[in-house]
């Protein structure tokens, strides 16, 4: 593998935000890296500095309006969000919540006042704040949360108030220690009425870093990872709120107490304004990937030096990445961390278009939503998953801290569960499949004949597909039966991933209207009794527009050996996901037992020839050297030449 | 579920060890449990001083020879380490390095003057010591050692010697703090040859707790868990030996240098050593299944208190374990662990028939190697998957140290690749298997016809049944054609097993010898080739031993109402199994596709019957309170009492 092909794969996989990527590289060093076992204070300590200290231009603050110093570029600060993740997750997720959650709260829900009074200090962090939203006991469901902010027009203030612990605000990064300010969210209150949740900007600290009066401040405490960042807890105890405090692009109080709004409905409204946030589900995603991106730069050079046992004539003791069952762990993680190195890719590019748009569109604007939470959810286990098997690969030196993965574990963990519960991110992408439906149809009992149903699915989820015009070539040009076609045909994969989704979710609506027929006293059991079938339908969904992003991709190649390895690792994504899921493809005769057990060869041997390139693969991720910051990267060359040299003069005393 | 039933399976699960369960539960109170949040400092103070305070009647010396205070009780010893993995990991392996290890080689591989010099000082914690075995360049091939320890007859003593960096031996417990002597694995160098690896007993610290001279000591550093153990690095500069230090039970050198041993092939020699540490990967999976039982009793407990999202209808939000997909976490998890329980038991028992053996039994202590491995691998495996499911499941609060999950996890997350790596271990169960094969028939080459194989295949596996005529009488009962047997069947469950360990062993055993035919000049390759199909034979004799264990343990339960639980948890834990690799099932014309789904329609309806056991089963794991310690156990229902309330004042509100 050459180094130009290298260098082909960063430029395809940097993608549109190439600048921002190669800017973060290069501007930030060795001193913004992970300290391996810092205690929590020193950890805390050194983020809060290093958060002052980030260099403007590297595009952290870039979703600000440029009025304000930002550029305008959302995509481009979920990348830099993203890069950070290499540097080190907490200064990623304290950068998450000072500009992406607090400032994008008060950029997206705030109108022009709060904009002009606070946005130049957040930028600056000069003022440092909170996103306040999850209550202890409100994390997934936060349209219940318990929080109450009351009107009162005698005093045209707001009675800020928290009614019990289940109500105090939980998790809020930036609560323990630095913030000043928070964006609250609470149920609003007026005329007696609820008109659901709104937020207000709250002064938490004064300028010494005493609480306001009314406020409790409290830690969360020690926690798995994350150790830099200062999540606390927040109560309210009849806080008085100015009236111009609120939030109120979406939902306004006059003066006397009306409520008004331009969106009637509260449910709506709510997640309306909630949409409006959907960034930070992509950061999440996103920088899951790419600590995931680094867990395998450490693990796969590591299995390229490494070496243990040995084979009957060798000289050496055999080098890990030789071995089938490292390269079966090692192999189908890279796949899919390229699949959602695209995937991401387009995701940011959709929100890009969709926010530059001057009239909102709505369809689209739910599309995102879906997507970016699929792809959060997806791309936050793969990295638990991965890193944990990462981990597992370095033996006992993946334990250590110096060795950098352990920290990578700990801190992206908590991802699987912050900006949304990925099982509950994953109903609401199968919600969004579903609502497609009903919108369709009316409503669950307006359903018409399941073959008719069956020719819409077709038709919503074709509406669905990115770069539409090669995939449909793609697949069209998938002839005869599908045993006669190659398991590496691409059209192939793409059919039998888009088969498998629609039928899925065909399956899911079937059994959906049947229990809404037979179960009409038990509204719970008639989805509660799907719901591993729609959460199916939701995974299937996701893998399909991960593999379509991933076609695309390779097109963006322009060189004729990088689109081959790309290609081929495509293959890998789409095998091994066929493979994971092969029961469902043999239960409902989409392949024969024979292609089946042909697949699982054919993936081995697809390891075999990817072997060569494992190093070209992860080098092309471009995680700098000193981000990577693993000793045994840096030591293990050196040990594996003495026991080389050892072996050799043993060997040659044996000859004499 | 009535309290009896729970207290019939905390019985049955308890076993034969119930009476050190019971004592480790009473004796240690709150100050010997985990402290959240502590620095690494901290935890190392805390642990050094409690290993010296745990109550000797715990049974964690229990191994020892009687005549120096223990019981000669090698399986509740075992059972005792189990049982600190629920109160603190640290402590259970700072106790396992220095009773286990360090004191069971100085046990096992000393002969009388190592007792009579070190084991009563061993036993009450005033010699402490480590057990140095790895080195930075050889974890899983310890045959591969690089440190060198040779005799020279002038001095009578042995040249301890660490030739470069790669020798080091690292990982150590007890090395970077308290240990005082080491247990050190070298090769064994007199006359000029080489005698493979054996162990010495050496001084690395004095009375002050400094080095000795011509060693070198390190700080392992930071790692992801385990605070509380000292894990280190030492290195010797030529240090010399006294002869008599050689634990020289299997291996003897005399005066003059002369090299005596029983055994004379050298590599079999060091497993013979090895073999009698088997006690340490015992131990290992089962703290492993006692900190998985500990994190599914506080998911499962806060899943019953918990509730998140509303019906229509319904006065108050939904409890998660009343979630289907919550169940489809949970509960099968909970089945497995029941397995475990089961099967580690059996093995415990196995073991202390062997070691009680006058007459050594090679092959029984074999076969004892080898489940000990390969229930190490399964039960760390899913350790690690089950405690990171737990913490998802508790939301944000399961990544909060006082929830106490995320410690279980950071703790047991090395069990995967310490005291063996899990792969490496399962390819020796694999070995083992076909081990058999090669003693029937000689050798590679040497075996017969297909057919012929076959059949011995089925000896071979059915030699190795548990509680057999009870496994056959189940067997034998199944009539008629696969199609038509129930699905929750018994029989059908265990042949099913038995036939899937048995075809894929046969078809990795063809490959194998199609490969040593074809392969002739590639070595490495006729093994790497079927290296996953190997892997998987393994793991599906592990999980046939683990049914076979969980069918007779159902049997010790005296109550029908536990019984047909138990039976239920064990339908549980076999189809889900069998659901989890179906793929094979159907490929192989074992499953039907119909009855492949129905096998996961009955998995839904088990979930459905098992949901109102949930918390009964875990309460027979019977872990104090005081060991869960989390906050959320302590703290949840008042919340959800306080939000009952203002719920109900809310509707009272609207009623009026």
């Amino acid at each position: 593998m050459s180094d130009r092909v290298t260098a082909v794969l960063t430029d395809v996989l940097d993608g549109r935000w190439a600048h921002i990527r190669q800017a973060v590289r290069e501007r930030l060093g060795a001193e913004f890296v992970t300290v391996p076992g810092e205690t929590g204070d020193q950890a805390r300590e050194r983020i809060s500095r290093l958060i002052r200290e980030l260099p403007a231009d590297v595009g952290v603050a870039a979703a600000f309006p440029s009025r304000y110093g930002g550029s305008d570029d959302p995509g481009g600060s979920t990348v830099a969000a993203e890069m950070l993740g290499q540097v080190d997750l907490s200064l990623m997720v304290k950068a998450g919540v000072q500009w992406g959650l607090f400032g994008g709260a008060v950029v997206a829900l705030g109108t022009e006042r709060h904009h002009e009074a606070y946005l130049r200090d957040i930028l600056t962090a000069d003022l440092m704040g909170c996103f306040a939203m999850t209550e202890t006991g409100h994390g997934s469901d936060v349209q219940q949360l318990r929080t109450t902010c009351t009107y009162d027009p005698a005093s045209q203030s707001f009675d800020l108030h928290t009614p019990h612990e289940a109500a105090r605000k939980d998790y809020i990064g930036n609560a323990a220690r630095d913030g000043r300010m928070a964006v609250v969210f609470a149920q609003l209150v007026t005329g007696g009425k609820s008109y659901g949740v709104h937020a207000w900007l709250v002064p938490i600290r004064d300028e010494h870093g005493n609480p306001m009066p009314g406020v409790t401040l409290g830690d969360a405490g020690a926690k798995a990872g994350l150790l830099g960042v200062d999540n606390g807890r927040i109560s309210f105890d009849h806080v008085v709120v100015p009236r111009d405090m609120l939030l109120d692009r979406y939902g306004q109080v006059a003066a006397d107490g009306t409520y008004t709004s331009s969106i009637e409905n509260d449910t709506r409204r709510f997640f309306t304004m909630l949409g409006t946030l959907v960034r930070g589900r992509v950061t999440v995603g996103a920088a899951a990937s790419a600590a995931t991106r680094s867990a395998l730069t450490i693990a796969v050079r590591y299995g390229e030096t490494r070496r243990q046992f040995t084979s009957p004539g060798a000289d050496r003791e055999i080098v890990l990445n030789d071995y089938l069952a490292h390269q079966r762990k090692l192999l189908p993680a890279l796949a899919r961390s390229y699949a959602y190195a695209f995937a991401q890719e387009e995701l940011a590019v959709t929100m890009a278009e969709i926010f530059a748009l001057d009239e909102p569109d709505e369809h689209r604007q739910r599309e995102l939503e879906s997507r970016a939470a699929g792809l959060k959810a997806m791309q936050t286990w793969h990295a638990t998953r991965t890193i944990q098997m990462c981990r597992e690969a370095c033996g006992g030196a993946g334990y250590l801290a110096e060795n950098r993965i352990a920290g990578l574990k700990a801190d992206t963990d908590v991802f699987t569960t912050f900006e949304g519960d990925n099982t509950v991110l994953l109903q609401l992408v199968a919600k969004g499949l579903l609502t497609g439906y009903r919108d369709a149809f009316g409503s669950l009992d307006g359903w018409g004949r399941a073959t008719f149903v069956a020719e819409q699915v077709r038709e919503m989820v074709l509406e669905r597909t990115a770069a539409r015009s090669l995939i449909h070539r793609l697949v069209d040009a998938v002839s005869g039966r599908d045993e006669e076609v190659a398991v590496t045909d691409r059209g192939w994969h793409l059919a039998a991933f888009e088969d498998r989704e629609k039928h899925i979710l065909e399956g899911a609506i079937r059994r959906l209207r049947n229990g809404a027929e037979t179960k009409k006293d038990r509204p719970f059991e008639i989805f509660n009794d799907v719901q591993d079938h729609v959460l199916a339908a939701a995974t299937a969904h996701i893998e399909r527009i991960t593999l379509e992003a991933f076609v695309a991709g390779i097109e963006r190649a322009d060189d004729p050996a990088a689109r081959e390895l790309l290609s081929k690792v495509c293959d890998l994504y789409a095998l091994t996901t066929i493979e994971a899921d092969k029961a469902w493809f043999l239960e409902h005769g989409r392949l024969t037992p024979a292609r089946s057990k042909t697949i699982t060869a054919v993936i081995n041997d697809l390891l075999r020839e990817l072997r060569p390139h494992m190093r070209a693969l992860v080098d092309a991720f471009a995680v700098p050297d000193e981000w990577l910051n693993a000793a045994i990267l840096r030591e293990e060359p050196a040990r594996q030449e003495a026991m080389a040299k050892q072996d050799d003069a043993l060997r040659a005393a044996q000859l004499t």
